[in-house]
């Protein structure tokens, strides 16, 4: 097995590309991965101020060491869910990566500046615990991003995230959330932070191998609430589909986005209010943070 | 297991209705998704002239049978398609069926009617069988319909059918296929006869039960030709998804009718002209049939 590009001894096989890679070249194929997504979808430029939704996992550290890499300056923001060891564990290792190459991580507490953890808003909602964690990231980090002034809020979605999100939506025919469904969010007037996700054309394996060759410490364990979930279950049924079809996956995604996705757009032309309690933008009275918030104290009391 | 209508012994199990039936109930209970079918869709009425495209399969054959058990009056159309022992024995037991039932099959013969057999076509046209010969039935079926005066052409796609085929306009994102994938089309001036899918309520396996229940002696092999092709593929991806999740491919399917295919309505939105050579509808010069037909006819010159 010979890198496609010196020759040498390759490290990994990359199927859909058709192409093997030494440690060298394939840590240069991700970069310009990642590039030409950036200027592909006119993400950002070098004078927007980014910051990075970081979990301690190899997609956000591997992306944060590659667009720093390129030269962008780049924040961190940690959001810490309350989810036990898991949790204490991944932000030593955010807080260790950010230290050991000067950069800045902000850190958000879910129980103490929310007054609830990932767990209990699940039981209190009867959501399961990734639909209450994937509300409450999606409120915080936006939020946070937003009122210390960023242009950019970065997310590390990769590319077998965002095709599973996308099989996910295509099975139920969710067309909302297939209009919402882009590499680029723009900003609103109304609360909303411009968000961007460089990392969709790189799959979850390559972010790990990235991660390994860099000498990246993250977390490996998966969230101890996720096990089983649908979204990691059509991970799986893709990976299956990729091994009998390299290509399929990304086909899938990018077919989407060049072809599908236009004509959702009008799907998701909803009018955003402000919530009547936070002022963060939605579509109803309540907002859905300030409703699982609402339920979770109630249940709380009620206890 | 019992008959969720009489209670009494369960002949089977249909999960994603959460139900099990005896016989009687399970035949009843197909009849009523093939009436509620033909309503909802408003496919046609007692005074429709219809015309069922007949393979001798447990699908055209169950259909034929429910067609006629609840009240109208159906004519049967066979293609013979030049497949071996597999086309004649298919065609002897359509011919058996309207037989014994005193209902009327046409057949038209490819080879001898216009000249090449599947296989040549395939070899020639360089398409895998299944697309040669899916595209020499939608030709020749329709034009046969309309040349015989019926106003509509019944088929007896099932459910699994249809989602297998949903399945792959998604993950391609064929979005003019995805326009014009609906239980009903149309006719148009141009020579496009109405056409309809009442079965696709019906699960393969119910289709084949069905089948079986009412003594119907229809063609078990596969074809030959079909061994391992992509639509089958995903078929089988879509029944371990099912066996998981009771009812998801009867939700991809119906949740695609209901809220996605609007969104691609003007996908197909194309201009058809007549084809140069036999005058049927077509959106190029010469229709895809006739040129399949002229390579055919080269290729066998050439040899």
């Amino acid at each position: 097995m010979k890198c496609r590009v010196c020759r040498g001894k390759a490290v990994i096989q990359v199927r859909r590309h058709n192409a093997n890679f030494c440690q060298e070249h394939f840590i240069d194929h991700i970069h310009r991965q990642v590039e030409r997504t950036i200027d592909d979808f006119k993400m950002f430029g070098p004078d927007h101020r980014l910051v990075l939704g970081v979990s301690g996992g190899k997609d956000s550290l591997a992306l944060w060491h590659i667009l720093t890499y390129v030269g962008y300056r780049v924040d961190g923001l940690y959001l810490q869910l309350g989810i036990g060891d898991y949790s204490s564990e991944s932000l030593t290792l955010s807080q260790q990566f950010a230290a050991e190459r000067g950069l800045k991580l902000e850190v958000v507490d879910l129980p103490s500046d929310f007054g609830f953890a990932v767990p209990e808003a699940a039981a209190a909602s009867r959501r399961t615990p990734c639909s209450a964690c994937g509300l409450s990231k999606r409120y915080v980090l936006n939020r946070e991003a937003e009122s210390r002034g960023y242009d950019v809020l970065v997310m590390g979605h990769n590319l077998d995230d965002e095709a599973a999100t996308l099989f996910s939506n295509v099975l139920g025919w969710n067309v909302e959330y297939l209009g919402r469904q882009r590499p680029v969010l723009p900003a609103t007037d109304g609360g909303l932070c411009r968000k961007v996700k460089p990392l969709i054309r790189v799959a979850e394996r390559e972010t790990a191998a990235y991660a390994v060759l860099n000498g990246i410490d993250y977390e490996v364990e998966e969230c101890p609430l996720a096990a089983g979930n649908t979204i990691n279950r059509y991970k799986e049924w893709l990976n299956r589909l990729e091994e009998q079809s390299p290509g399929i996956k990304a086909n899938f995604l990018f077919g989407f986005l060049e072809r599908g996705s236009v004509h959702f757009s009008d799907a998701e032309d909803v009018e955003l209010v402000s919530c009547s309690n936070c002022g963060q933008p939605t579509t109803g009275e309540l907002c859905a943070f300030c409703r699982l918030q609402a339920v979770t104290f109630s249940r709380k009391q009620d206890l």
